[in-house]
Order: structure tokens, then C-alpha cells, then sequence
């Protein structure tokens, strides 16, 4: 490893995505001349596994990422607050997954099919937007560029994935005790979650009714897309799917849109996989969409309670813990 | 059981409906002389519970309904169309839950808290309407009473009951197996079921890019609620629930509506519970839905995409097998 690659740390590296931070430093072979793992003192001692070596997974101090250069948090908005700082002041630029920092007007909010050219601009900290917001902004962005987006009115189907590893397992304790026929008390989720869904679980704002996960998505598309007038209506969902989100999209457009036109420059747009074959009756799937870096999109069709052409529907599905957060940390850092 | 009351015949006696159409007419002590159970061939000979009787189910044949009143036909299309009509000219009202006749002019398609008044006109055929169609036409009426309903973006949360018994089994077997680590080949979905979802499988219309299920609740919607001009986009997309549906709505009105007097409304609403607590974070769910007759209804808000104030969005749940489809089935027959 060359003197000259950057030594990383990832912050919060026994938890979902920080599992997926690691794989995808190691397969995207990220040139990196050290990387250090840390986590909370519950998780600090083990080791993880990274190429051929393991690691061990240290407590995370102020001091601790002195001479590191660039750090993926992925830990919670709380240890972003307080260790992000301290780090951008010893030098380290940090790509921050957390909430934190992302409505910051000093601190870019990039997704790299975007926004890229934003990252020179950081002072220290890059943040790494909302899952959903990722995964909506992907397609809808050449779609944006090409016919203008004016308003999106939009339906999530959200995983486990996105409330961390114990959600995940939560989902799966409570599956296996429902077909079982025995009793299970959430203790990760408020409500239950086997073969059931729910209103996304955050706080609702009794003012507009939104939830935190709605106005993030929200004001977080807006950022990314350079757009701070679009409109935008978004009921979150969370279902009883492990790893990848779907989102059903209704946008209206300045211009009129074919489906046509827009499944074509879809199809080659980057970080988009075009799955819209009406004969097989083959869309997007979180089972397919899990695993992988691009963001599935299908159901592309003319919006049919918009008759003047100018609205079409679509369905997306990404992977939460991938493009909607581990990988699209990982794209930043390979553009710094 | 007095003579006056009529003979009631349920076809399908053996599905999922069928057997929440036994139920209904039990727990609601539908006043009968006689009930039969029809069935195809291979569920003929068993023997189903009724209050404290063993019921037989017999094959249904052309002469099986003579003498029947009251038939309740939940067996699909094909054997609707096959036995409906000998059954209509035998002087039999058929209660059909099949969508072989809801788009026939001369068929009233009913919901009973938004068009009762539309039995009366029956030729002998009344359609129970698609589980979408009832499960949001009963919240959206009374607003489109008060507001005007113009336009109506939905996306569809739909249980594994849609599609019968033997799905909701393989809802439950393919999850075992998922939990498992065990591989599972779909038999009656064509997609795979486990924490996964996918766009309802019925046939997408090449021209519009709409399925059947889609195209069948725009439909319904319109005829039930008599408004032939109303615009409507819907997404429907089955996710891993057993058996309720849930719906997030967009609904753009003719006058402004503010949300507290949606709410307001909707709280006095026949077959609807508001259940819309922000501060507890407790909204419609299909598990507190499942075996509840009533739609519930919450994140009752005003659509953050429309500034004009005549959008609301809203959320709503409800039993696919009872409103949806049995019970909605017996409140017609009450009527009767």
C-alpha cells in the first residue's frame, strides 16, 4: 500500500452499515495505506474481519482519529456530534452518515450521480443523505435534468435495515415466533412487526403531521437536487422486508413526459438498472434490489389521474444498507 | 328459525372468504331458514361448522340453487359467470364477490355506507367490490360528500389473502423456510413471498402500463362513488401481510379541507375508527385492523405538496377478508 493512500477509519463499524462500510472498502479495492475500526465500548475488543486480516474493533476517543484522514461515522446523530469536531480540527475529513450534519449550509449533502461537484466545497465534513433520499434522487434526477420535476407525491415501503442490525433480527424473532404461534414483546420497534407494517416510527410534528423520517426526505431531496422550491408529499412506511427499501413516486413535470422518453434515459442513467418488463410481469423486488449498487426502477407509466401528460408513476427499490448508505459513503470517499 | 327467512347458499364455502362469510353470517346472526355450502369437487364431502350444526359441503351444480334466496358466490370469475346466471333465472339474488359482473351497467357494485340506496334496482345480481376499492371508498366518501373529490393518488400495502388461502400459506411456508436458511420454489405467487414484496401480479396492460388490479379498483372507485369523471393513479403492490390491506392516499378536493375537520368527519363516519394518535406514534396497522370490521383511518394530514390546502394525505388499513370482501358481502345481504 502506497505511503501516498489516504489511512481511513470507519466509526460505528459492528453495525449494519458499518458491516456493509467495511465489504465495500474491501471489494471496490479502495486504496487505503491503514484502516481502523471503532465502534462503542459494548463492541470494542472483537475483531472484523477486512482482506486477509482481522482487525480489532477499538473505543473511540477524541484522540483516537488523530492522523487518520478520512473517517466514516456511522454511529448515530449523538456520536457524530460529539467526535466529529474534534476530528475535522485535527485534520480528518469525515464522511458522516448520520443526520447530524446534513441540513449544515456549510457541509455538502452528496449523492456522487448528482451532486459530486459539490464535495470540493466541504470544510471537513461531507454528509451521506437519507436512505430513501438516496434512492428516490438516483432515477429522478435525469428525469429532473431532462423535463424539470415540479412536484413528487411518494409511498415508501421501508426495511428493517434502516433501524440497524437488532430491527433486523427483531424482524426475524418476531416472524419465527408468529409462525410458531408464541408470543413476542417488540423491544427494538414500538409496534410489531411480524407479517405487519407501520407508519415509520418517528416523532410526528403535531403542527404538519409529518414524521422526522418524512421532513428529512423532504428537505434532504431538496439539498441534493439544488431544488428548494419543489414540493414534495411523503408517507413513510416501514414493512416487514429485511434489507432494501421500495418507493412508489407520482411526478408531475414542468414539460411533457412520454414513458417512453423517460425509461430511455433512464436505461442509461448512472447508478440506475431499468426492471420494467410487462410481459413477465418482472419490477423491482427488494429481494433483487438487495445486494446491489444500483437502484431498480420499473412501473415507469404515464401518471393516469394527470391527463396532461405531464405526470408519470414509477416504483424504485435500493438497497437500504448498500447505494442507501454504505456505498454511497464509500463513492464520496473515492472522490475525495 | 321462522319460515319467512330465506335460504342462503355460500359458493366458495371452503376459501378464505367463504369461511369468513360462515363466520359473519354466524356472529352477526343473519337471519336464515337454511344454510348450504357449495365448493368445487375437491373440498366436496367435508364438513363445515355452523353455530352448533356440521354443515356438508356439497358440489355445485346448475340445479343445486333452486330454492335458494340468497346466494353469496366468492368461487372467482369463471365460476360466476358459469353459475350465476341459471342461478338469476331460478329466482335466486346473488351476492357476487367474483369481478365477472361489477362493471355491468345493469349490476349495482355496492359498498353499504357510501351507496345502499343503489340495491334496490338489482336484477338479480348485486358485486360485492374489489378489497382496495371498499377498504378506501369507505373514509374517502364522506370527505368527497363534504369536499369534492377530484383526484386520488394511491399506493396499495396488500395482504397475502388477495390471493386466497393457499397464499397466505405460502406467505407462511416460504417465510419457515427463509428463517431456515432453506431454499423455496413459489407455487401460487410467481415471486418470492419472504420479507420481500412486489408489484401485484395480475397482467400489465402494455398501453398504460396499469395491471388488472389497478385498473379494476379506478374502476370500481368511480362506479361506487357515481363520479365517472374522478382521476385516479394507483400503484398496487403486495407486501408480506397475512390478511389486511393498507392504502397511503393523496386526495386533491374541489374545496379547501382543513385536516382536524377531515378528522372531525371522518370520527363520525359509519365504518370507520379514526385511529390518528401522533403522540403515542399509533396509526392503522393490518395487525389491529385484521378482524375488525371497521376501515381505520389516521396520518390524517394536509398534502405538503399542494400549498393551495385542498390536498390531504392520509393512511388507512383494513381486513381485506371481512370489509373487504365477507362482511361487506353480508351488510348487502341485510340489506336485502
Amino acid at each position: 500500500m502506497s505511503r501516498s493512500h489516504p489511512s481511513v477509519a470507519i466509526v460505528g463499524a459492528s453495525g449494519a452499515v458499518g458491516t456493509e462500510l467495511i465489504a465495500c472498502l474491501q471489494q471496490r479495492r479502495f486504496p487505503l495505506r491503514q484502516l481502523r475500526l471503532f465502534a462503542s465500548s459494548r463492541s470494542a475488543g472483537r475483531r472484523l474481519a477486512y482482506g486477509g486480516d482481522s482487525l480489532p474493533v477499538e473505543e473511540l476517543t477524541e484522540q483516537a482519529l488523530i492522523g487518520t484522514e478520512i473517517a466514516l461515522f456511522s454511529a448515530g446523530s449523538a456520536t457524530s456530534r460529539r467526535f466529529v469536531p474534534p476530528a475535522v480540527r485535527a485534520g480528518t475529513v469525515v464522511i458522516d452518515n448520520s443526520a447530524a450534519y446534513r441540513m449544515d449550509a456549510e457541509v455538502p449533502l452528496v449523492v456522487p450521480e448528482v451532486n459530486a461537484d459539490a464535495i470540493a466545497a466541504h470544510r471537513g465534513v461531507i454528509a451521506n443523505p437519507n436512505c430513501v433520499a438516496i434512492i428516490a434522487v438516483v432515477p429522478l434526477w435525469p428525469l429532473h435534468q431532462a423535463f424539470g420535476i415540479r412536484r413528487i407525491i411518494a409511498a415508501t415501503y421501508q426495511a428493517a435495515s434502516g433501524a440497524g442490525a437488532a430491527a433486523m433480527q427483531e424482524l426475524r424473532d418476531s416472524t419465527r415466533a408468529a409462525l410458531a404461534g408464541e408470543p413476542f414483546s417488540p423491544k427494538v420497534l414500538r409496534h410489531p412487526y411480524a407479517f405487519n407494517l407501520f407508519s415509520h416510527d418517528t416523532a410526528v410534528d403535531p403542527e404538519t403531521g409529518a414524521n422526522e423520517e418524512e421532513i428529512k426526505v423532504a428537505r434532504e431531496l431538496r439539498k441534493i437536487m439544488g431544488a428548494p422550491q419543489l414540493r414534495i408529499s411523503i408517507t413513510c412506511i416501514r414493512v416487514p422486508v429485511l434489507r432494501a427499501h421500495a418507493v412508489a413516486l407520482n411526478v408531475e413535470f414542468e414539460r411533457a413526459v412520454p414513458a417512453d422518453a423517460a425509461r430511455a434515459l433512464l436505461a442509461q442513467a448512472p447508478g440506475v438498472r431499468v426492471v420494467d418488463d410487462v410481459g413477465a410481469n418482472h419490477f423491482p423486488m427488494p429481494v433483487e434490489a438487495s445486494g446491489q449498487g444500483d437502484v431498480l426502477v420499473g412501473r415507469i407509466r404515464a401518471d393516469a389521474s394527470d391527463p396532461s401528460g405531464h405526470s408519470l408513476a414509477l416504483f424504485v427499490a435500493g438497497d437500504q444498507l448498500l447505494k442507501g448508505a454504505a456505498l454511497n459513503a464509500v463513492q464520496i470517499a473515492e472522490r475525495l
